[in-house]
């Protein structure tokens, strides 16, 4: 039976067993896998033994292989050697940390379906998106496969990393390590967004990061503000001043050169965008927002998605307890990221910052920086062959045109994977605006979870059908 | 025998205690009668009742006596119906929290004489000087002249309240409770500086204090900066901005108003001032600072004591932990406080604050605002009869002629007395501007424990030969 014959089963099967793939995501999500802090550094290596487990038994040859820092997955089902395409997928079972625990509606790591506002089903718990919830959806497309025909319709190597939360320092090195293992045509990487909670996308651009920490000081200590104040330089006071003024009036970045590098839009491109329905009402409203916060004169998807940017992610300075002290501290700092376009080099970014601040510093100040990412932005090839299959696929499975995005935020990997492994990568997730990734009551919609695993299905049968 | 003709054997009788003297201060310090914090309500019970009795021993009839918060002491030996002079002194007995703890080079309630850099031996413990090692100079001196004579020069009524260090709130309530209790001819506070280790001062002027915490808000929760990156407001951006604004390049602060009503200084002062020793080098050199950070054009001291000035004393918004986190926080918060010269009303400061604050928000921002403290800033009379009896007998026990100074830091209690009971006060302190009260290892010279005593010796007899 062709593989195309076969593709109704392998759907029947994704909705006979959907139960049982939700409660496997459950069992992923329970497991308190936040690369960030060391205190869970136990609970990292258990993901990952608990993923390779699961993952062995669609009869990949399975192993959890240590790296600098959290372990990484190898898992290959391929080497049929009969010309079929071979494809290298992408995820990692690591998430972010879950402050302010607070604002949880529940304990993060204690799974649900609910009701979310508007009707639509959702699994609430961190990781249930990004990215558990995601390369789950590819698992369990390989499991139905596997299952209805006993074997996948192309070569697959998984790889799974530890670390993509916090920069993925170690996870170049693994590539390196294991390059004869993760040989492939291509790479595949769900961890992605859709246009809306109906229309599939891919995304062929993404921009790239550059982190950035900086600690101001100033005193050697903690001074009183009644005796020092109005004498003694503050550095809280110097940091927001040279902070403040990062953008000007019109949301420009104020930093020399910045933009240096940047193009504007393709007029066919702009011109297919500004048709597109991301508008403040639909994009900012959910947020409780309503005016584009970017540079004047653009787009908000210019804005969020091939324009660079910068945020001061965190700050923190003094006395910030209950109640009032009156101190002037004797440093403060900031964390800040810019997202970058093509044309941006990561390493000027990063120097025309450090020296943004420098210039600014007044006299008995010093300033020390810290580099906690960096990745250029990446553009894909939108005529690239395995591209066209699984957008002809989403299409079907979705019954809306998927659409070719450009993504705001930075896939290091897929610069990695180009660089390391000499290997295209096409983009395909399911994720959603309001996901709340990255903070309190992040969810992934049960369709996305369901569907997301029948458009994979799709994918690997389209694959099947075209020429390498 | 007249008081005169006491005085030195009150003073030998201090040199001869002084081991004593100490001991009964480490009592004291070794309990964490820290006010801001709920925690340690029953430390501050304990240091209110341990206090009451050591102040009862000398004869004070004492009462602890509740507020809403901490309570406070009242303690009287006085009602002599002689005609003598009738003071009333105040201290209080809380301290600063401790953070950051691992800053201090030993347990902050672990009191020790130890020696400075520079070979003066120092008390250091949390509340070292501020101010139980201040107001146990008083209780000392009293205690050595009820030990020598059966009885003190003058009368005496002794306030202490438990909430100095959190805004004084109910102290005020206290006072008009217990006004009856607290008639005396004028008050006397030890809470503050000596010009510089060998010279002695009596502060006449005070700056007063506006203290506001300030809440941007944005959108509706925190979002993933590489989807909403350059499109969705970040309240950190804003409120560096308008933190950022605050002062020009002069160092002049920019609230519309700030300055009204704020006078320069009379020839005479200015020119006194000129002549005094305060310079970068001996005042900013030992906090590792060569820079007067006030308003270009001013002295040092006059920066630091009569103009006005604005810190901000706490930031914090987003991400603070280790690593990186690509968040755009939906808060950000600052604590911010001004000192205020005569001149300047609390009320319009707050208010000319918070307009300025919304004239400079963005739209999709709010702002919303906490009041923690606010007192006029106080010029005393230099005139006034007990002042010149203290200037005298400091200028005895030190050698060195007195200065009268004005202090950069607010005691709004000095107000409350003027307006509560209608007293004018005297403030003489033996701190010092190395005494890193309010920081990590707070100390209070030696020699300003023991010299401090012998001054308020000298100073109650000095007040006893003064008519009133």
């Amino acid at each position: 039976m062709s593989n195309a014959a076969q593709l109704q089963p392998v759907l029947d099967r994704i909705d006979a067993d959907f139960d049982n793939s939700l409660e496997r995501l459950f069992a992923l999500l329970r497991i308190k896998s936040i690369s960030a802090d060391p205190a869970f550094a136990g609970d990292c290596k258990a993901a990952a033994d608990h993923l390779a487990a699961d993952i062995a038994t669609l009869g990949f040859a399975t192993e959890v292989r240590p790296t600098a820092g959290h372990p990484g997955i190898v898992a290959k089902l391929n080497g049929s050697g009969d010309g079929r395409p071979h494809v290298l997928f992408y995820g990692h079972y690591d998430v972010q940390p879950v402050d302010p625990l607070n604002l949880w509606h529940r304990p993060p790591f204690e799974p649900v379906v609910t009701d979310h506002a508007d009707g639509r089903k959702i699994i609430v718990a961190r990781g249930a998106e990004d990215d558990k919830g995601q390369l789950m959806t590819f698992v369990e497309a390989c499991r139905a496969w596997k299952s209805v025909t006993g074997s996948l319709p192309v070569d697959v190597t998984i790889v799974i990393e530890g670390e993509e939360e916090i920069g993925s320092k170690n996870f170049v090195p693994f590539l390196e390590a294991n390059k004869n293992d993760l040989a492939a045509d291509f790479a595949l990487v769900c961890d992605t967004s859709m246009w809306d909670p109906n229309t599939p996308a891919i995304t062929t651009s993404l921009r790239g990061l550059v982190y950035e920490e900086v600690w101001i000081k100033a005193a050697n200590r903690d001074l009183h503000s009644g005796i020092f104040g109005g004498g003694a330089q503050n550095p809280i006071r110097v940091l927001t001043r040279i902070l403040g003024g990062l953008f000007d009036d019109d949301g420009r970045i104020m930093i020399p050169g910045f933009y240096d590098g940047v193009k504007d839009l393709p007029p066919d491109v702009l011109a297919q965008w500004s048709k597109l329905d991301l508008t403040p009402e639909s994009f900012l409203k959910p947020i409780g927002l309503s005016i584009p916060a970017g540079e004047k004169g653009r787009l908000l998807i210019e804005q969020i998605s091939s324009r660079p940017t910068c945020d001061v992610n965190g700050i923190i300075g003094g006395y910030t307890g209950e109640g009032s002290k009156t101190v002037i501290p004797a440093h403060a700092s900031a964390k800040v990221s810019f997202r970058l376009v093509e044309g941006q080099q990561p390493d000027k970014i990063r120097k025309a910052f450090r020296d943004y601040v420098r210039a600014r510093l007044p006299g008995d100040c010093t300033a020390e920086f810290g580099d906690h990412s960096s990745a250029p932005a990446i553009a894909l090839d939108w005529n690239m062959k395995p591209l066209a299959a699984a957008r002809r696929a989403l299409t079907e499975e979705w019954g809306k045109e998927t659409v070719l995005m450009g993504s705001g935020a930075s896939i290091p990997i897929v610069a990695d994977f180009k660089r390391t492994l000499g290997l295209d990568t096409v983009l395909v997730g399911f994720g959603l605006d309001d996901d709340n990734i990255h903070s309190p009551n992040e969810k992934y919609d049960l369709q996305s979870f369901h569907k997301g695993i029948r458009s994979w299905a799709r994918i690997l049968g389209a694959f099947a059908e075209t020429p390498k």
